[in-house]
Formats: structure tokens, sequence, C-alpha cells
């Protein structure tokens, strides 16, 4: 950390600085600047706390903090990637993984008819929700219990493992018994106390970026998971909120690209909700993989325009299968695998469409 | 709700979304613009999910909802003001309320002292963090009950009715049988079963505005508690985050004004987050009353460069003394009043400080 | 400047970052931290350029800036309070200013008739867009030089001093002719040939904060103008683009108390523009003078249903005056004082509408 | 255009509103909804002033515009994709277009030396600035004519068409001499006279997004360049500004993909500024043609750490040759081709080292 003093700052602020300094068993070193001086801190231990309590003190302008405040997350200090696994399918390698599934369970007929569209598109997990975060408590806010047994018939008809949203710590309990990756939504990327249930759940657990949460913010969300011994963290960017409106959110590739450079973390993209319109799910799921993505995460319900949430933004059976050629075909550009053998054998004319 | 063919809609585009409207139990009425066809929906229960479902049918360009989603919370179905009653003080009224303390509860003797300082400058609630949330799992995270306990032998010695922030809906329990008034923190603000468990805890609830909440889903997080027939909801506006780097947060006082106009509950602000620069908290909690605030939350430490978090955006004693000072000065101007008779008795030289 | 190395820098990058600061003729200071090394740069002359140069370097980081990049517009340099004389009026003396007049000027009865209004309810400036930047091609984009002429009449027939935008340096000339002081406008904060000319004019320059501008870029915009030996430069802030759709823009008044803190120069605030809602500019007017503003700058039409643009965001007569003797009765408060005798005489009613 | 009342608006406000509609010589039809009335505004010319009109008048709550305020930019009218012919390169085709140079021309050796470099790994368009932005006053601003000229030397050197920036009106006419495209830089975006200058120039021009524009203000300022008459507009995207500041920009595609849609006018993608960060250009840029970008603007530097501006971000010619190698790979999997029969013998060991 280096802590900046003002240009009036007395000779006596700056040695109560190094004083202070000394009392946290760290040390401080001085460099006199042209209109100011600056203190270069040195040692373990330093927190974010300390800069706010140095910036408190007279004649200090701002502190600047130096390292980054993951050690778990963190690729510097766990150079090789990491690779979680889910069922028998394995995100972060050099396959492309494809999560698929409708936003809300909503029926055992809708939810296995999906499963069986998505797995015989080369999808290889499922999603589906079963406890919906609603802006409005008027909305269907999922079937709950209910929601889970129908993602476990599904997986049971399929073999797809199943990823679905857990909202507050007393479900992750009943959530992992069914599910095979928790899901942590966006809005609860910093519900401290979900994460650490997650985290102890001993499941995979899906990171989703808050809507208006910074990079290391994120990667400190995935800490408290990891800091609970769960090595098994994936991280979902899914939009962010701008001032542009024309779109729902703004699908951030940066983060994508730049999360998969700072952390050993898979890094999955969700174009669905990235985007808000079903039209842009698909150049954007192509551009996702091209920045790095390790898969997608997409909505899929076999009739949208019947769908209980999020229909507008969800791909009919037609349009994911001429996604998942398209993506089978720049996958080998990008040096990724996609999908089974299955995927290939079963939808031959995925060159032609492409 | 209104929705907008596109312009190469078919008839039969247009027939099948009357026809869907009618499966409703709603009534579209149409009106043919020059470039494309509008259809007006008539009845209840319009949502935001018809929304959606309509979106995804052909012909579709996209639906603009009419009426606001939040009824509970609506000024136009509720047209007098609430006053919320925290012990003995009301927020709402005429009278401006300034809640004040610090933000970590540390100690017995840090959250006495502060409490009676607060006290004697004209604060009439008194704050201070118990639960905290924090960005990294390595920071100091709160002394959880102990804090609760220290929160009462505050309000024992002084009087003051506390505010505290509870943050998982298992803690809503313990949180209430101490705290006069919970506090729902903005990271939480659609963490929707803590409201719903704040809710029915039948304690007043603040709700604190999302970093990135529009002032609609803040109305609408009010409106999960409303659901639960607490009518006790107080709205405070914290800051939203913008591209300025400048401030830790951006004080968003068009939303006091607007949240005020749209709904009938008491909005306060919280201009130490706002701002996160303990010298621009006076200047923007004399705007935030003019804008129309019914009060202020404000962090407040006998020693902010001792504070174990937040000392940067913390108010010391005499700047807090002069802040209460200018607020009296401005109260009548504003038709408000500040305080009670003890403070003014007990500072003679407000009017002349400020 | 501080150069942050990485931790995997060798000795060799660190050795290359010192003999390319000496070539700059500065400085470099090292200190050895836990996991990575940092270099003070110490001279004068450092830039962003150099910055940007030193991050392309093997073995760096980030560099962090330590000092302001504006002199001219910083307080630091500069610790008294400049006051702009525009005619007759002093802004950012104890003075509230209000300047007031309709979006565009549209003919000769309306503008001379809004400048008798504004006049009579306290405002001592007179603005009026002569040439109006417009998003859209087809949107009504002033009157020009016709204009121009108009508001010279209007000033002739009141006495007051005439602020009106100018969009291009080409226009610089005609413009400073008629007016006295030149606007530029959000999106032309950032037109250095703008900025430029009309610090050559002679003329005060009141430069409207840009709609995704930093406070830092703001004054570097001033320190355009003021770089021409012209001091006479006003700042405004007029609301940026966040997120919230609910208001036009979100006025920033953090930036207006803080403006003040780290410049000398005067700082407006415009709440028409600022939240686009007319009923909201009460409100935020008063709050915007409570954190510190110098004036107002407001629209204000005779007949806002038949204004040529932006009416809904404009005051009416009435209204206006009722905002002008709510800011009398605040004002001394605040220790400003507001208007001439002329208005305490003309509107006597002040106190008691208030 | 649609007026919405609100719930509390008389007949004689609805009326009063008809009576207006009908003063524009427009049609009003009412659709009266259960808490609201709406009216459906039939007819042409129809506009946003009208709107805010409206919106002043009592009883209305709001308007909602239908049409798209474009309409030569605009795909609807002109289904058909433009292709702009610079020199010998056709931009909007199959083929994927590469501009590449520095950021700033600093030099002959350096230009010249740099089209040569990018030329042969595949680049068809020199960029170079010789008019630079800054947002300081005191920053390196560009070798202005002396640069034109050496870009006109690079460009008889190799046969690059040459794109550089104009910043003013009054520069276009000498800028034009030069350059076989204008670029209208993103500070200018909403600089109307420079785009009503370039559009008279007849020269293509390219116009990159505002920081903080939307989707539907970029097409506006491309109508203003098409509305002079001149078809060949090229539009650029180059990050937005959001609340993430680990990246200089924000990068967004969502936008890219988008206006391919609404428009008919060619879309680069500029990740150089875009991500800030040389290490992020190649996956972003990857990305950018996979979201259906028509081509990408680069900037490359033969010696970034010697660049006089933004060194960070340029690519050097060694990572510039491998991604103009990934974009070859890449390429035929989205059904584009890329480059020169030169450089596809030049380069033998694309395909190997991709």
């Amino acid at each position: 950390m280096i802590v900046i003093m003002n240009s009036s700052a007395t000779p006596a602020d700056l040695q109560a600085v190094l004083q202070r300094v000394s009392e946290h068993n760290l040390t401080g070193q001085v460099t006199q600047g042209e209109h100011c001086d600056i203190v270069g801190i040195i040692g373990s231990g330093i927190t974010n706390d300390l800069g706010s309590e140095l910036e408190s003190m007279s004649g200090v302008d701002r502190t600047v903090r130096i390292s980054q405040p993951y050690k778990l997350a963190s690729r510097a200090f766990h150079p090789q990637r990491t690779i979680v696994q889910v069922g028998n399918v394995a995100i972060g390698g050099d396959e492309i993984v494809v999560i698929a599934g409708p936003c809300s369970v909503e029926s055992e007929t809708q939810i296995v008819e999906t499963a069986r569209i998505v797995q015989a598109a080369g999808a290889t997990l499922l999603r589906g929700g079963a406890y919906k975060p609603r802006t409005s408590p008027y909305a269907f806010r999922g079937m709950g219990v209910k929601g889970l047994e129908l993602l476990a018939l599904a997986r049971a008809a399929t073999g797809l493992p199943v990823v679905t949203e857990v909202m507050t710590p007393q479900d992750v309990e009943v959530v992992a018994s069914y599910a095979d990756m928790l899901q942590i939504g966006a809005r609860n990327m910093q519900n401290y106390y979900l994460l650490e249930e997650a985290g102890r759940s001993g499941k995979p657990v899906m990171i989703k970026r808050g809507l208006s949460a910074t990079i290391e913010e994120w990667l400190l969300s995935a800490e408290y998971v990891l800091a609970q011994g769960n090595p098994n963290v994936v991280l979902c960017e899914r939009g962010i909120r701008t001032f542009e409106t024309a779109t729902r959110n703004t699908l951030d590739l940066n983060a994508v690209a730049y999360a998969k450079r700072l952390s050993h973390l898979p890094v999955l993209a969700d174009p669905s909700h990235g985007t808000g319109k079903w039209h842009l799910v698909t150049p954007l799921s192509l551009a996702s993989i091209a920045a790095g993505a390790d898969g997608l995460i997409l909505e899929v319900h076999p009739d949208p325009d019947r769908a209980l949430s999020d229909g507008a933004q969800s791909l009919n059976p037609h349009n994911f299968q001429r996604l998942m050629n398209q993506l089978a075909t720049i996958a080998p550009a990008l040096s990724r695998t996609l999908g089974t053998v299955a995927m290939l054998e079963g939808l031959p004319t995925h060159a032609k469409i492409a």
C-alpha cells in the first residue's frame, strides 16, 4: 500500500503516519516528491480497512493498494487453470461447455422435453430455475422443491447434470441434495452468508457477476467460497448495468478475457441475460467463446412465447440448434472442442447450416 | 400495457397477439399507425412477465408498461404521507430525523460514548453495525450478537432507539429482539427472502437503495415488505455506482425528490456512504434536506482514524456538531424542524457557529 | 508518479524502468515491497503519456499519478476563490446568481417577455439558445444570428447580461459580439478547439460538465480556457448519464461540492437538464445551493407547453417565482444573499409564499 | 407516438391534448385503460420536440415514441447492407477489414515502417493520428499538417489507404485532401457542425461511438452525415464508459451486433481503446468479429514503449501478426474472408502459428 500525503501535510503528520504503520507491525518507507511525500508500506496483512484508517488521518490525501485483495482466486498464486468437474462434465478444459434449459421449471413435460432437445443439440448440462429472484413480489417465483424434483426427473431421463439457483442459506441443503452445481445469481453475488453456505455444501458453485460488480468484487466473492475449502468455483459473466437501454444489460466480454487472465477459475458467459434479446444471443455466444469463455449458459424454451418468464430472451429449439452448429464450426479455429460424439453423429448437417 | 408491432408484422401476427391477450382475460384495442400497429391492453393483472411473453411472439417489436408495478408503495394509491414511529421518534413528519453513530460497534466504551456525543448534538436515533457485509472475506465483519448487546447498552444509557443491519433471514429474529428498526443494506436490497422475513418481524424496516437499483426497483423492494402487512418502511438513498470515481458513490438527490413524489414512504439520505469523504458529508447533508429528505443517517466516530471500518467517511464529534448546527439553521427555511428541546438548550451556540 | 512493477518483473525490467525515467530527466526511487517493487518518480513535467509509456514496458503492472494534472484550475495553486464578473453581475461571491430564460430563443415577444418575467422574479442574467445542439438532424436547431439579435434586444429592454451557447470555433466571434458570457455545452466539453477559441475571445466562459465526464476531465477542460490567459471560467454541473432512466440525467451534487473544494472557480448547477422534469427543478435547485453551488441556470418559458424545445423541463413563470422566493428564504441560512433590491421591493410576498 | 395520461387527468386535459395533436395536423386515437387513458398519435413528422411539448401539458404523464428517429441509417428503410469503398478496400462486405497503425504519427520513419509492418501482416488500411484530442492541454496533440503529409508518404510507399481523425470543421478540407476516410472521434460524435462538414467533403466518414452515447444517438450522428447526401458512413464501436475501471473502457459487443441489425451501415470495432490493455486486444478482436463486426481498427506501434501516446494499448508487430493469423483461422468459420493474396503468400506460417 502507498500513502500519498497532501501538499500541506506537516512533518508531524508524516511522523504520525509512520508511527501508525509501525503499530500495525508494518514498515513505512518515505519518498519525497516535488509536491508531496509518499509512504510505501511493506509487510503482510495490509487491508482496505488500513487504507480507510490512514485516509482519515491528518495530512493524508489518499492511499493506493498495490497487491490484489484476493489470493485463492488469483492466478498469481495458482498459475495452472482450474477444471471443475460437474457430474461427467469438465468445465474449464479445452472443451466448450454449454449449459441450456428454460428460465423456470414449469412442468415435467416442459423440463424433460427441453432437456432432451438441448441434449440432442449438444448441451451437456441442464439449467432450470426452481427458485426465482423476481423484482416484483407479484411475479411468478418458481416451483420450489417441486421444481427441484422435476429437474431430477429430467436428469434421470437424459443423464445431464443439473445447475440451478439457490437464493438463501437455508435452502442450500435442499438445493444441494438435487443439483449438481449451485448457481449464485447476480443479485446475490454479495450475499456473503449464502456464498459461505454454498461453499460448505461441497457442490461446485457458479457465481454470476453482479449487475454493477467490478471484476475485483466478483473475484472476492469467489474468494468467499474458496475460503470454505471448496475449490470448485465457476465464474459467469451475465451482463452489467450501463446507461444503454437498447439491450437489457451490457455483456462485458472485456471482463471474460480479463478474469481468465487474473484468475485460474473457469469463466462462462450468459448472453441470454447479457442481451435480453433472443436475436442477439447467437452473435454474442460466438463472441463470448472467441473472447475466451469456457462455455455458455443459455435460456432455451420449447415454446418461448408460452414461457412463464424471460420468453423474450429464450432461444427456441431451432435457433438453439443453429447456434450449436455455429459453435461447432468455430471451436476448432479457437483450438477448442465442442460436445460429444453423439452430437456430431446425430446432427450431420452442422457444417452445411453454419 | 401497450404492444408495439413491428413494421413487417402480418395481420396473422396481430391476430395472434389479440388472441393471446384474450386468453389472459384482457382486452386488446388496436390503433393503426403509419408504420406499424399498436395494441393497447386493458384489464387488471398485467405483469412484466406478460410483456416478456408477448415480446417473444412473431411480429412484436416491444411492449411498454403503462401503470406502476407497485401499489402499496405508491402515492397514487395512498396520497397521504406515511409517518414511521421508531421508539419515540417519528420519521416522515415535519421534523428532520438524524440517525448517527459509528460504522461498526467496536466496544462498550466506543458505542456508549458515541451515543452520548451524537445525542448531545441532536441526533435522535443511534446507528451501529453488528453484522457487516464486507467485500473481502478477510475484513472485519462485525461483533455479531455481542455488538447487538452493546447497542442495547447504549440505548439504555441514552434512550436513543437503535437502527442496525440484518444480513440474512436467519438473523432477523435475534436482530429484531435488540433493534428498534432493521436496516436492509444496499447489497441486500434484492434479497427477497430477507425483505419478507424483515417484513414479518413487525419492526420498522429501513431499505437502502442498491448500488445500481432504479427508483422503481427500490420501491418494488419496499413492496415486498409492505406486502407482508408491515406498513413501517423507510427508504434510504445512499449513493449509486456511476463512472465517477472521485467520490466513493454518487449520492442521487434526484432520487430523493422523486421517491418522495412517487411514494408516501419517508425517505432518508446517507451522505457518508454517498460520498465516501468526510469533508463532503456536510454540504451533501444540507443538500439532502433541501431536496426533501426526511432525515439523514450519518457515520460519526469519536476517533475516526482509529475506526475499524469506514474511518475516511466518518465525521468526528466536532464536525458532527457543526453540521447539526447548520441543519438547525436551515430547517426553518425549509419549513422543517430539527431536534429536541434538550438539543436547543444544550447547544446555545448553534446560531453563531453556523 | 508511482510505477508498480508486477511480481514477476526481473531486475533487468526494473533497471530498464529506472533508465527510462532518467532519460526523461526524472529521478526514480525504489521501494521493495513484499510481492513487488514500486518506483517513485520525482521531478517536474510528469504526464499521463509517461504513464502510458511506462505501462507498456516489460515487468510494469501499472502506474499511479500523484499530482493533479491541472494547475491553473486548482485551488492548491490558487487558494482564494475566483469571482467572475459578467456585466454587472459577480459570479462566485456571496450572492447566489440565477440565470434564467427559455431553452431556445423563438421570437422577439417570447424572449423579451421572458426576460422581463425572470428579472421581476430576481434573476440577474438571461439565458436563451440561438444555436442548439440537437441529437436528431431533423429537430429545431435554433434561430442562429437572428436569435443573437433578439437576445441583444432583450438585454436592451431589461439590462440583463446574456449567456448563450456557442457550438463551433467559427461562431465564437459572432456569438462573443452579442453575448456577455459564452456557454460551452455538455456535448462540447471536450471540443478543444472550441474551448481555446472561446478562451481567446476574452469573454467569460461557462463550461457545462459533459454527460460522462469525470470531475478531473471537467477541470482539465477549464484548464484549456485558462491556458489561453482567460481567467473568467465558470463551471456548471448539469447532470451525468447513469443507469437510472426515471430522470433525464442524474444531477451530481457530490461534484458541485467537490469541484468547489478542488478548484477556485465558481460552480453553478442546472437542475432543468439535470432532472428533465419541471416538478423536480425546485427541490434540486434548493439542494444545489445547499451543496455549495454559486448559482443556478434554469429553463423558464412563459408557456412551456408551447416551447419549441425542452418544454417538459421548463418552469412556468408562477413556479419560477415560487422557487425564487424559496431561494430567498434559505439563502441567509446558508450565509448567502440573493438578488437585487429591485427584487425585494418588487415581490413583497416572498416570505409569505415560501 | 403514444401519450400516456396520468390517472388524475381530467376530460378537459384529454381534450386539450387531442386539440394540440390536431394543430400539428396529426390524428389522436384514445384508448381508455383501467387507470388512465392513452392517446395514439398517427401521422408523419412526429418529433421528440412534440413529445416534450405534450409532456409539459396538464394531465400528461409521459410520451413514448414508436418509430425510430433515424431513417437514412435504418435497415427498415434500406434492407440491403451498405458497402463503403475506401480506396481499393471494401468495408461491409464478406471480407474482414483491418485498419492498423500507430496512435499518433511521430516521424516519417515511424509511420512508413509501421505501414509496411501492418501491410505485411494483412492490414489493408493505415491509421495514424495527426490531430489528437487530448484530455490535458499539456499533452502531445499531434503533428498537424506535417502528420498528414507523412501519412501520404506512407500511403505512397505501401498503397494502403489512410484513415485519420479530423477534429473541427475548419480542418475538414485539409484533412480530406490527404485522407481516404475521415474519422470522427468519440469526443466529437455529437459535434454536429463537424459531422455535416465531413458529410459534405464527399469522403467516407467513420464515426466512433461516443463514450456514453446510446446506439440510437450513434445512428442519429450517422444520420447527420447521410443527410448531407454522403452514403459512405462506417460505424465504429470503441468502448463505453461504465463503472468498471479495471479496463479503460467497456467494449460493447452487444452494440456491434445490434447496430448491424438496426442499420445497413458497416460496423467496425476498436479493441485497443475498448480495453486499453494490449493483452486484451487479441481476445476482444476475435470476439468482435464473432459478434458480427465487419472489421477492426487497431493500434500497432513498432516500439510501444517509445510511443508518444497510448503505448499501453498498442500491439507490437509480433503480437499483431499473431492476431492476424488467428483472425485468418476463424474467418472461414464465420463465413468471412480475410486479407489479400499478398498476405496469404507472404506469411505462409499463419496456419501453424494459430
